[in-house]
């Protein structure tokens, strides 16, 4: 649930724990950003189709609070272009299928892109076969890994979405980090909302050490460690070295010893690698972004509930048992408990309410990105005033 | 993996920490802890092919190192048999197939053979049809996850194995358990062994409390609740509220904080959750082992590498991505880094060669066990003398 985690990192974002505000926010119409992104991404030379895609991929994220996956990403997407890593015009090519089954070769293509290709393909192959899974190689970062999982449920089917990326994670007794933050997505149909659950195998994401970083707060122990494999709360020095590639890097999910599981992390992050790019024969997370190539793999299943019984009581049956944890007790001093997706369907609605917050860093890039493009920012921010920040 | 816990459990119940042995330990062949389960589950009213697939799982255990899984365990299953939760005669059921999914109704089977039959039943769908999918309701303790997922690697396939359990994980900010350890066991071909991966998804299983508790050890931090969902050091008191369902448990792989990914851990014993109790319409752990009825439900699936492309290839590219692991840059102080399921190909070459310990509390109630099915100790044992331990 990467959510939680970039909750957590927003709310640490704007506010300055000693007790000022840390950085300023706007708040912008979901509207608004929708049309910046549609004008953008087609400037950038996607179709009107395509642009509309990867801005719901990136608003998805914005909405549910996950900013470091949102509109802030449109900059690195258009610097990735620049430099050819990403290719508009790129066609990719299905080179092995069956009727569960397909393997895609991205030739470089726009992740988003090829990533809803491929699980709007599983999603086609489980409503007939029950099941299909799809591995997909060179390709570029593909934003929430949840976005495609919930495209599965939104059909009344399960769903998994799997990613590598550059390499991040150490494994347990390594200090070279060689699997990515190797995100596991899940979803299932639930009532009076679909189960969303969206986790790096890492203990945290790169994310959350670019904001302590900012911050210049001591990362808590337990999720990084220093160049020669020993813990570290130092983030802008472990960031230096991960940017270096002089080692070290972040933590497994269950830390660096096998006392609170780091195996396990190191584990799952092994099965993210295997349907992305492994089933695909593509480049596994340690050769990721290098030699000015993305490389980057993913995975899709898509699971259908009635090649089970029959698929409305099974989403009873899992919505009950949802209800009852959400009702459980709760541990002293917690008002409550959550299931996965839940976080995220509040975050919409406050957000549509009460507008997305942009940070000011993130305003000047789209001023300076509009301005490349030839779009006029006062279209969308109208007076918004840069210089007065 | 479940094994590198057991590992450390195994040491630690042979040694005290501060210095004299703890708890004595014989080392018995291989070979005469198989006759014993052969001629024992037989005894139990098994026939001799049943008696043979329940002995390999045991005993698999105990070639891997996770005693608490291994012959030990003989005792527990015959006392659950004659209180009827496990039920000889059983006929397992298939409710619902298709040529991708199956569903089992396992009729208070012994969980080794129906999860056995499921398993196989995977593995003949996945070869036929790529994708195998088998959800099992109503059975008992299956013994380790890995041994199932392992059935599949060992025929060229990618396994899954799940199972939920009696409730022993509270979830994040609660303070009732309300997910059972909730295994997710992952198998995958390679070179010059399997990778197999076996993790609870707890921080630690219930068998590491009790090894803490019969050393009267503090717990380490980070892996209990007391009954009011607090933090909690003491493994008696854990345990005793387990027992008597008064609240507390195990944390989640990450937890009971969001800060080192509590919320991983839940949503990944939620993934076993569905392949296991809400695709078979079974039991959600919170009601497992409640009134007399085990009502455990396990997830099986064999996926084909073949329908992804050259299956050899890929078995290949696996192997070199798994070598580079192993051969990465290891920690200051750290010689060693493993892939997953090679810890257990040492445990068995050791302990074929010098034996497998059995704690003297097992031996005592092995002595009693053959006394009650009318077998001779001494057949098995020969001049080991318990009253002299």
């Amino acid at each position: 649930m990467e959510l939680l985690e970039n909750f957590d990192e927003f709310n640490l974002l704007k506010y300055n724990p000693k007790g000022g505000k840390f950085m300023s926010y706007q708040y912008w119409k979901y509207e608004t950003l929708y049309q910046l992104c549609i004008d953008a991404f087609q400037k950038f030379g996607f179709s009107e189709k395509e642009a509309d895609i990867i801005q719901d991929v990136l608003l998805t994220a914005d909405l549910y609070g996950i900013e470091s996956h949102g509109v802030q990403r449109m900059v690195r997407y258009h610097k990735t272009i620049v430099k050819g890593m990403i290719k508009i015009d790129a066609k990719p090519e299905v080179v092995f299928e069956t009727p569960i089954s397909t393997v895609i070769d991205a030739h470089d293509a726009m992740g988003q892109l090829v990533s809803h290709q491929a699980m709007e393909k599983a999603i086609e192959k489980a409503k007939t076969s029950g099941v299909g899974i799809v591995s997909v190689r060179n390709s570029n970062h593909y934003g929430i890994a949840g976005y495609y999982a919930e495209m599965a449920s939104n059909e009344g089917l399960m769903g998994f979405s799997f990613t590598n990326s550059e390499a991040i994670m150490v494994p347990t007794f390594g200090r070279k980090a060689m699997l990515g933050s190797n995100p596991i997505a899940c979803a299932f149909p639930a009532e009076p909302y679909n189960f969303l659950f969206d986790a790096s195998t890492t203990v945290v994401t790169r994310g959350k050490l670019e904001v302590y970083n900012k911050m210049r707060k001591p990362l808590p122990d337990g999720w990084a460690l220093d160049k020669n494999g020993y813990p570290s709360t130092d983030a802008g020095d472990v960031l230096a070295n991960i940017d270096a590639k002089n080692g070290g890097g972040i933590m497994p999910l269950g830390g660096n010893s096998e006392e609170l599981g780091s195996h396990k992390g190191y584990g799952f992050g092994m099965v993210a690698e295997i349907f992305s790019s492994i089933l695909s024969m593509g480049a596994t997370s340690n050769y990721c972004m290098t030699e000015g190539k993305g490389q980057i793999c993913h995975g899709f299943i898509a699971i259908n509930p009635a090649f089970f019984g029959d698929a409305t009581a099974i989403k009873k049956h899992f919505s009950s048992y949802l209800k009852e944890l959400r009702e459980s007790p709760k541990a002293d001093g917690q008002e409550r408990i959550y299931t996965h997706g839940e976080k995220e369907i509040a975050a919409i609605a406050e957000r549509k309410a009460n507008g997305i917050p942009v940070n000011d860093n993130t305003m000047l890039e789209i001023l300076d990105l509009c301005n490349h493009l030839g779009l006029d920012f006062k279209n969308y921010f109208g007076d918004y005033m840069l210089s007065e920040k």
